[in-house]
């Protein structure tokens, strides 16, 4: 259980500044993660004639963005790398797998609804999509793509066996996000309700982060990553994603 | 973190009296949980002629499961309902959805793969088998079945909203296990170290849980029940089975 998450109004972090930067490039589709801006912020990105997604963890969140306004959710199954999207609750009980999440999700609203979270290869897409997913959203194995910024600490903790295990920590940021099990994570998590709120977090564990790294040790890295990495590969992401939409 | 689940040998529950019981019927198939049984009673399940599954939660527990004579592995991802097989280690952290789970034993075993966990209808049959299971095993779907057991308690609480919302928990047994999230599991839960060692802890809360019972509250009942109840139907297993064939 984590303490205070859900005391916030469930605000996606977005503000006119960075809706400033974003209008120039007018994109097709903005998606926001941790609920929605507020509705004037909301209102000036759909004025664009941009589509708005949403990320959800659980049934509940998606109705909460089909009500608020989103034109489609992305169904973030507990797989999934990194941040979790989860915006209504402090309880990482409520976290789904994909396999659970998305024919729920798909059940309950009415606007398309993307897959996210264990998608590595072009039978993850094909299984997502023959579950009712319009789309697929893959992370995790587009992290060794040539063009990304893993880092190459980050990279021999992908390309190793501890890839296998990863865990939803809190440590890194202040919010629950999954990485590659490692020592600070062993040994102070994967959730301590002491950490700093969001994204404070990060703050408080960047000077042991940056001496570790510097050491060649990603002891105190988040090494996002989901629950299936086995579709990473060291080619370019158009390779990859050639690949993945080969089948269909 | 678990206390102790991992001390004792990966041994599933099983011995020669049982063994004694289940030859008469000489079935086709014996499937585990918790580990495979010893080695000398194994081989006699294997001397009728058997297939022995065995179901495994992580990567790394159905290489064990193969080189220690399993004829196939249930890949048991973490939506699945009731107790969770893992026999390799303490800790949660390492179980994994079915979307994960299932393509990455598949691709490390040399033996069939069954699918289990948040297959709830025909659509999550022909997903799990898209992505290369030869099987797929449905157990929520089928609680509501006329030919279960299942108690009114029970019945109303997964018709209810609150099967919305399961937890991994050890206190009705002592080892992990998916239930609908009720009282007991929200006031002591979801994980307690305190929980009597398997089975032990179901002694200990059958005297509350028996009460509670015949004030038809299901507060202290286990309420076995998969991240995905959108399955269940008030029909005989019979036609369940038939649907979710039907469009294979």
């Amino acid at each position: 259980m984590l303490q205070g998450l859900a005391r916030a109004p469930p605000r996606a972090p977005f503000s006119h500044e960075v809706a400033d930067v974003v209008e120039e490039f007018k994109p097709a589709i903005v998606s926001f993660h941790f609920g929605l801006p507020a509705t004037d912020l909301l209102e000036r990105v759909k004025s664009w004639g941009a589509r708005v997604l949403a990320s959800a963890t659980t049934v509940k969140e998606a109705q909460w963005l089909e009500s608020h306004g989103a034109d489609g959710i992305i169904a973030q199954g507990l797989e999934a790398s990194g941040h979790r999207s989860i915006f209504l609750s402090d309880d990482l009980a409520t976290q789904v797998g994909t396999f659970s999440l998305l024919p729920q999700i798909i059940q309950t609203v009415n606007v398309p609804v993307v897959a996210a979270g264990g998608i590595a290869d072009a039978a993850g897409v094909k299984a997502a999509l023959s579950l009712g997913a319009i789309a697929a959203q893959v992370g995790t194995a587009y992290l060794l793509c040539s063009e990304t910024k893993t880092s190459q600490i980050y990279r021999a903790a992908i390309k190793s066996e501890d890839a296998q295990h990863t865990a939803i920590t809190n440590v890194f940021s202040g919010r629950p996000a999954r990485s590659i099990v490692n020592r600070v994570i062993r040994e102070i998590g994967p959730i301590n309700c002491d950490a700093p709120a969001f994204p404070l977090a990060a703050n408080a564990i960047s000077c042991i982060r940056k001496q570790a790294e510097g050491d060649g040790s990603g002891d105190f890295t988040p090494l996002w990553c989901g629950q299936n990495s086995s579709g990473c590969k060291e080619i370019s992401a158009a390779e990859l994603t050639r690949e993945l939409a080969a089948d269909l």
